[in-house]
This record gives C-alpha cells, structure tokens and sequence, in this order.
C-alpha cells in the first residue's frame, strides 16, 4: 500500500504524537475512504473497562480525515472543523476498527461518516459512529517549516 | 476539596486508565459543575503542532461525564450516550482548561455544555465547545465486582 | 399498508399539525424504518429558492420518529431527544424523499439516520443527512385525554 | 431599527417563504446577534400538543443565519452547512423566543449558538439550543437575477 499514499494520509499517521502514541495504525485507503485498526489496551479504557468516548472520538475523527485527505491537492491540509459521534454500544474486545468514507466531497470542506467496530473473538459490533466536517486549507508554509525545524 | 467529591466523580477521574494517561486533572466541582486541566504536553498533538480534535473531544466529554456525575444518586453510574463538538480555533499552548455546566438535568439523562479554552502566556482562549447527552444508569453489581477483582 | 401500520405512527403522520401542514407523507415502512416524501411548494423554499434547512430537519426528525415507533410498545411514545442534520447539497426539484433507518434500537431511547434525497427530472441526489437520538416514553393518560378534549 | 438591517439579514427574514409562512418574526439584531420571535399557532405542533422539534430547529437555524448575516461582507450569502439541536423540554405556551450569538466568526464559516426559548403566563423557560455551522459564501450574480426575474 505504501507507494500509493496520499502524501498528507501519511503525514497524519506518521507526525501526530497523539495518534501514535495512541496505537492507531492505518489499515486500508480508497478514493474518499479509510480504514483504521486499533488494538485494544487497558490504557483506552474508561473507569468500567470499556473504551472510553474519546477514543471513539479520536479514531472517528482521524480516520474521517484520512477519507478526506484522500481527495485534496498537494500543499492543501486537513483540519476537523466539527464532529458528532453517538456511542450506541459499550465497546469490550480485541481491537476497534473504523471505517471512513466520504459522504459528500468539496473544495473547501468534506463531510465524511465513520464508523467504529468492536472486534471480539473474530465477531464486528458496530459499537459509535460519527460525521464530521472536515476543512480543506491550504498548508502555511511557515509552519511547515518551523515543524520541521521542531522535527530535528 | 476531597471531602466533597462524590463517589463517582472520584470514580470517573482516577478509576478511568484513559484519562489518568492522559494526564487529566479535575480541578474544581459545583452543583452540574465540573472544571479541568490538561497540562499540555507533545503527545497531545496533531501533525500540526496542535491538539488533536481527540484530545479536545476526551476532555470535553469526561468533563461533561463529571458535571453530570455531581447530580446523580448512589449507586447510579454515568455513560455518554453522544456529543458534538465544534473546534473553533487551533490550540497551542501550556494547557487547557475545560469547564463544563449542566443544562438540563434529569433522572435518566442529563445534557451537559464543555467548553475548553487553552492558556498561553497568561491568556485563555476559547478553542472548542461541545454538547454532551449523558445517560444515568445503574451500575451493575456484577460489573463493579468483576472490575474490583481486576483491579486486586 | 394501512392494515400493518402501528398506532404510534398512525398518529404521528395524521396527529400533528406542523407535519400535516408541512404535506409530509408517509410512503413505506419496515421494522425500524420509515420513507416519507415531500412535494415540493415554494412555502418549503428559502431566500435563494433552494428548501429551507428547517424543512430538510423537519422531514429528517419526523421520519426518524416514525422509523423508531415502529419498534416501541402499545402505550409508548417518542420524543426526538437531540438530532444533528448536515446539509450536503442545496435542494431544489419536484419532492424530497426521507428514509429513515433505525442505527440502534433501544427500549429507552433509539438512534435513527435519515437520509434526504431531492427528486428532480426523474433523479434522486442525497441532500442531507441526519442521526437522531429518540427518547422511548410512557404515554402520559392525562395528557392524551386533555388533548382529545382539546380536539374536539 | 429598520434603518440599520444588514442587506442580507434584511433578505433572509422577508424573501424565504418557509420563514414568512412560519411566521417567524425578526425582533432584534446586535453585532454577531439575532432575536426572533414565533408567536405560537396550532400549526406548529406535533401530536400531542408540544411544538415541533422542526419548528425548533427551523428557528433555531434561520436566526444563527440572521446573526452570522450581520458579520458578512456586501455580495456575500450564508448558507447552513449543518447544526445539531437538543430538545431538553416540551415547549407549550404563546411564543417562542430565539437568541442566537456568533461563537466564532471566521470569513469562510461562522459558528453560531442559538438559545429557544418559551414563553407562557410571562415567564421564559429554555426549551432548545443549538449550534450551526454557517458558511460564508459569494452570492451567484446569475442565480439572483433569476430569482429577481422570478419574483416579478
């Protein structure tokens, strides 16, 4: 898969401390799509032993902008501008995956749904899912720069 | 403070491995009251620079989780059923501060406003307001026994 | 299909008056799904000639309350709890069409998505999409006996 | 208070017929704020008496357009790219009341809170609120003159 990705696809799941830190890895891309898979640890947790919102939230919304990266221009950026996720089961499992997947393409902005499973001895739940609003900016290159800068 | 946290908003802020990775501080309580601080630190961050709409989502949400906490009943636990959160600015800073109001109570769910702002240099600045419907329900014996055998 | 159709969304098509008026129709149902459609008058437009945002949340709320009583109890009712609706594409055509499909079903409170096309030259285009949170509630006898003396 | 109205709010409260139809009254305007009235009528409840939720949701949104409406520049249109409402009572009284207020301004979209209110016996009680998402858009020469053209 790795000759194929988007320059910023991979920018946002390599360079973001939170996202690796987290455990996300990036799992599939299409045109407008994404799928992500995050093995579970007691460190995603919340105070019940069951995934904690914003985990859901966090792969929700970064997977969603992975499916949006997908359809930009080079030097044009990825920024959540809004998302709503409803938690409709309590997640328990092996692994979460997400799945993203544009629901309606823009120059400036994207609308893109995820969807989060639970994966528990080899069976999917739907366990949240989201839509978010996805702002396409153009990169500052300034900031580009001084990350890279910070970089080293 | 500590006399006056009630149970499961002590529950929620040090039994929940999520919040307590992500360096999560309550800070202050009232009647659907409920303030925190995230010291920021580089794994709270995008490929940016700045926090990740994750980090911003988790601490609206738990924040939310412990306002509305503040009014439930013993032996009642709380879980996010959905929320929605716009980001309003990009945030980069030494940390966040969520304060998070109850705006309409009730027996079997509670809507909770967060809002977060980040401090740098001295100065707070409003970068993200979530809405949050937040389920009360009764904790389940069994469950709390099994995650107390866990825990020895 | 009047033989099969539910109390609940019998009343909730023919009952209120802002639906009646609005002149949305039910076209199907299914267990946890409904399909209503609008045609469209220049009463449903706003100041571009496009369909108002309050009609397409109308039709998407509506009809996720209808796709959610099928699923409920005799002596039940729903109450919309919290909707987010995302405008896609600006609408303009002969008529909308809704459908609504149950995400997760519930005995206290079920979420629903709803899906609005606009129909124009023979084409179907989705407009805008919905995810609603409908509450389950008893039926409160008083109420529902001042209403019909109301009524008549 | 005639002399001071913004072009496009001036537009949106008395060339969209759903609104007129609504009977949705403009009541006062501020920088970045917008007040309507809704003086209630049968026509704009459900089935058991209560004020549609779309009814909410349709106030709710067209007055965050009046308040983003007072920040644009001459040429350019608001549109809603999407909102999110929580219905957090039954509304039954002589109007409803909404305030909206711009939480970020922004050239491109504006975010924006509206409050509804009801209002029975004198007393106002919060019965919804809401947050949209409002863009900031060029109004198309073509698609005004054709509207114009329309009127006459």
């Amino acid at each position: 898969m790795a000759a194929s990705i988007p320059e910023e696809v991979r920018r946002i799941f390599t360079q973001a401390p939170f996202i690796t830190n987290l455990g996300l890895e990036l799992s599939a891309l299409g045109q407008g799509e994404c799928t992500t898979i995050l093995p579970l640890r007691p460190r995603h947790l919340q105070q019940d032993g069951y995934v904690h919102a914003g985990v859901h939230a966090a792969m929700a919304d970064h997977t969603a902008g992975g499916a949006a990266a997908t359809l930009i221009k080079k030097g044009q950026i990825v920024l959540t501008m809004e998302f709503k996720i409803n938690l409709l089961r309590a997640a328990k499992g092996e692994r979460l995956i997400c799945r993203a997947k544009v629901l309606k393409p823009g120059s400036r902005f994207i609308v893109v749904e995820s969807e989060v499973f639970c994966e528990q001895a080899g069976e999917e739940q739907l366990v949240s899912k989201a839509t978010a609003t996805i702002a396409v900016v153009a990169a500052k290159p300034v900031d580009r720069h001084q990350k890279e800068g910070d970089d080293t």
